[in-house]
């Protein structure tokens, strides 16, 4: 399949002109359309990007069959409705990050992509970009040995969400990654949410979610809208070194220490025996080179070759709805003031695309 | 009094040098003794001072009627027996953090230096330095407005020690400053404590404290020995102003961002009326000049001042309660696998010294 | 005059689309096509910003009497005919920085703008950025007393130019920002050059221009293409306070110290007697709130309103012309070994509009 | 020779308590005596070691029999005739920076401990410390490839000295270092200085050196006493990587960036055709560990090993010199305005010590 395949993008809102950008700009793609409600804010993201047909109906751009795909990015609790719509026209789809507002309707969302042999590909954007790209194979060819922690801070000056709190806005971005960087993804069990809302706002505006992880490891996540200095960073501790991303370090974002705590492993000996054999390395640091090259150009070539190869997509839909799982359960655990909350770990097979 | 008040340090280990140092170049003290079970670490410390008498007996020490106080810096488990001895013996007290190794043997303290009219100091070093005290009096003129959260993280390579876990090792530093400047002290009802052994030594690693203040807010802790970058930062968020306190920037310690997010409050009204009236400060940016001063020389000023004028230290007893009450609390919700657990509010008053 | 005003770019190559981009967005103006000698890097430009015509040929620009402006980012060498020829062809002209090659080729294009009447604009942009109107509000104000140093440091891994080296390349930069915010502007009398070619690459690619100012102030700048860390830091000292502009910290760009050494003036007394008065202040640090701003709009307003309100533009011609009598001075002075070299003090009055 | 050698202090000031604290816990030296006609400061000093012996008097010091060598750390006038007269004495002399106040006077230093086979040394502490032994043994072994330039920054709020410039009072930390890393040592045959003195104090306050090296690369160097930021940074730049050393970042003080511009060196060629085959690279970079370590530790250790080996130091005399010819060579060209000096290039051979 040579020829380019045809998207629309469904929203244009704070997200939509970059997607529209950057299918503009691919050579996979053929920007079809830009459908929303609001005709005027449509138009100029059409306007932005040269000139793209508009739309205010979902069921036109649903029923042209020469469109092969849409990029949904609307509000949240929209992506489940418009998602089951095309993917019941046969459309490819990508979602905006959350995949959905609640766990269950992203379970639909997967079941249904399955079932139609679809491509439901989550737009966790961060997943690829330099920076995590090259988090992930440092970690896949085993170079910080077994993981320890995983710590993400990402904090900010964030305009309070009419809709979501701190944890939906902010915490799928650090969810995804580690989702996407840990081998065998995200399995946390339980997780713990602790959040605050000292302006009564009516939702959490700081949050931190705790997650214990296989093995006596543990996941950490601090989400904030109210921190006047911005912090994006995530530190991950393994068995043989840790690695520190600082994503407002555009000279040296990531870095790797070859520091820290060694252990000879031995069977059968008591926690003191350990704590004995336990030794400080001083090692050197290492920062790899990465591009400077735009996320959202590769998560549309990834679109594109999910569906020309007939794959799921790398972070496809079970990648989302793990997510959402621990979304879910961090807002019944604050719900529940803090009591650590159980994930449901029953996934949802994406089956192999047909 | 114009004289000088006699005292003799007891414990020669890490902290203990720092303190004879200072008490030495205190025009308050004269350094009457060094006591510790290893006289030859005794005699190195008194050597490096130039010239203190030196004793392996804590009771030659006690029974010395021309020595006023003592200042406690062994293990923590022996805190409370050796501080016991010292108070029966009529002696004032200072005692390295944490107070003691469990919350009741620390009201003992308070209790019999109370009925005693002996001063029992915590040090609480990081209370004197030019840095906290600055925010304290920032605190405490409203220059921040009402306090939204409290976020510290003191993360680094440290020494995995042999007695206690990283609660007990780094979190009474951040306790006991957020107890010192917050008004009317740390007053969290419950604690969340989420903790990490992944190298399997017997006891946690790595660990987070989640507490929720009065009115929606949240004071929450990091501290982790097994992170190859040195981290040290409290943020503190106001209703008018939030602050950040970088301990290792030293050009630049305290930063007070006049940036935030505005609500006009009015009564009765819904959370969403109160979302939509939310606005964005984008102000400037203070740092106020700090001197370069060692904190504990303050500490052993303070500690002479309380005895001359016969009042309880700024960091007294209490304050060290207070800290070990969250400690212990956080024990107790490790155990129960991170839920929630109350903080023992019985407070044990001080009295006034007599 | 309520319509808007046509511009043409001429010169498609790194920084035309910047210029295009801005025109287009401007209420002030309309981009009336886009010239360059390889026509289809014109119309990928055109294209960008949404269809606008291209041609080849300058002289179907410049005898358009519908199009009243044109702006030129074409090699530096270029600038001295193409801005001739639009000035007796009637057009307003703003140039790309360095405004051109040689300053007798500079003093002719102020000369025959003043005799047309017509704006000569030199698009310094750096000195429409919210960070240096700052500056050059602030010690207009007299806020940092009078200057007694300014260090520039622009260092990067930079293009090795063909035509130019790191002085004409990068100093302008430097050069312009003083001139624009150095009250009289950039007055030095003498500048010495240093440069060096390790690569032998035929011209300079590493640079120190040391400039003595008036009243024992000095200005200094070092450029580098060869450094693999990016800096761009100014510090301005005063005798009241000190500003440091550190463009590559968006959290803090402009920080004013109010620190410093402090001297008592007196009539008549010895430099030893001066020494002596000498004290040291160790004050806050403050940093004002800064928009996050694009500076090209601005430069394109600062055009529309010179023309419309028959004005010299804020850096008109005389600016660009201060800056290249540093520059030809610089490249006599490194000619001569880095001996100081006269600056041509002699200016060229661009007159009143009429 | 097991014994200990015996030194004695001259000069209770600034840097000689420093020196006395290291010869005292050197298992070397045995520190004999602490001279300074201030005899309370040189009670002071010997009180915070541990009790030594102090004297008002250099000749009762040069006339002990059992003292084998002298450390002086005196103002820089002194030093010339005190290292003259201990040399006569028949002591090995360590000097503080700058070895003598004039080129002239140190030659006659090297001369007469040349002639009398005793060790004169320069206490350039810096070129002991981690970090600058580190850079020495990178760029010996090649890893940086041939040195492009050496750019070296030096800026902070400095006390005006009373009797030396900022250049002579700062910039022999700079020019020493470079000595001791540059292969073949600071080989600059011509020196341009920069000053202003815009408090009029009588003495430049802020300084400039640029040092043309051979092979087209270049050395300069910052100084500044005015500044109220602190920078102490030396970027190196070579054919193969370059390294920055920022020593206020202790949590990375040495980076080595495998990133620049390459060359393909062909013989005979123009230099337009070299400049078309300049290529860029975006490599990883690389910080090595450093122990945290007192340079002035090994100073010491590198005095008694130079005195028992009977060979020069490693920053002997004519390393002192050298340095001295740089500032002689700078003071001159600051008399003549800026224009570029030779610098001395008769070195005084230090001889073998027999």
């Amino acid at each position: 399949m040579s020829s380019r395949l045809r998207v629309a993008v469904i929203g244009a809102g704070y997200w939509g002109p970059n997607l529209a950008r950057n299918f503009r700009a691919s050579h996979d793609w053929e920007l079809a359309a830009i459908c929303d409600l609001d005709r005027e804010r449509a138009q100029r993201v059409a306007d932005g990007v040269g000139g793209v047909p508009v739309t205010r109906s979902l069921d036109d751009v649903l029923s042209d069959p020469s469109i092969h795909a849409v990029a949904i990015a609307t509000p949240a609790r929209t992506h489940h409705p418009i998602a089951l719509a095309a993917l019941q026209a046969g459309k490819h789809v990508m979602v905006e990050k959350p995949l959905a507002d609640e766990r269950v309707r992203g379970a639909e969302m997967v079941e249904l992509a399955r079932d139609r042999s679809l491509v439901l590909m989550a737009d966790h954007t961060y997943c690829y970009t330099p920076a995590v790209l090259k988090i992930h194979d440092l970690i896949a060819e085993g170079f910080l040995g077994e993981i320890l922690f995983v710590d993400s801070v990402r904090i900010n000056l964030g305009l309070i969400q009419p809709d979501v709190d701190v944890f939906w806005d902010l915490a799928p971005h650090d969810l995804s990654i580690m989702d996407f960087v840990l081998p065998g993804g995200l399995n946390a069990s339980t997780v713990a949410a602790h959040g605050a809302d000292p302006l009564r706002t009516g939702k959490s505006c700081i949050g931190y979610l705790a997650m214990p992880l296989e093995g006596g490891a543990i996941a950490h996540v601090h989400v904030n809208w109210l921190s006047p200095t911005k912090i994006r960073q995530m530190v991950i501790g393994g068995t043989k070194r840790t690695l520190v991303w600082d994503d407002l370090n555009p000279q040296q974002r990531v870095s790797v220490y070859d520091r820290g705590v060694d252990l000879v492993l031995q069977s059968k000996e008591t926690a003191d025996a350990r704590a004995s054999r336990i030794s400080y390395r001083l090692g050197d640091t290492w920062a790899p080179a990465l591009e400077e090259r735009e996320a959202l150009a590769e998560v549309a070539a990834e679109f594109a070759a999910s569906i020309r190869e007939k794959r799921n997509a790398r972070t496809g839909g079970e990648a989302g709805l793990r997510v959402l799982s621990v979304l879910d359960a961090a807002t019944c655990s604050l719900a529940a003031g803090g009591a650590p909350w159980l994930v449901d770990a029953h996934t949802v097979n994406e089956g192999a695309l047909r």
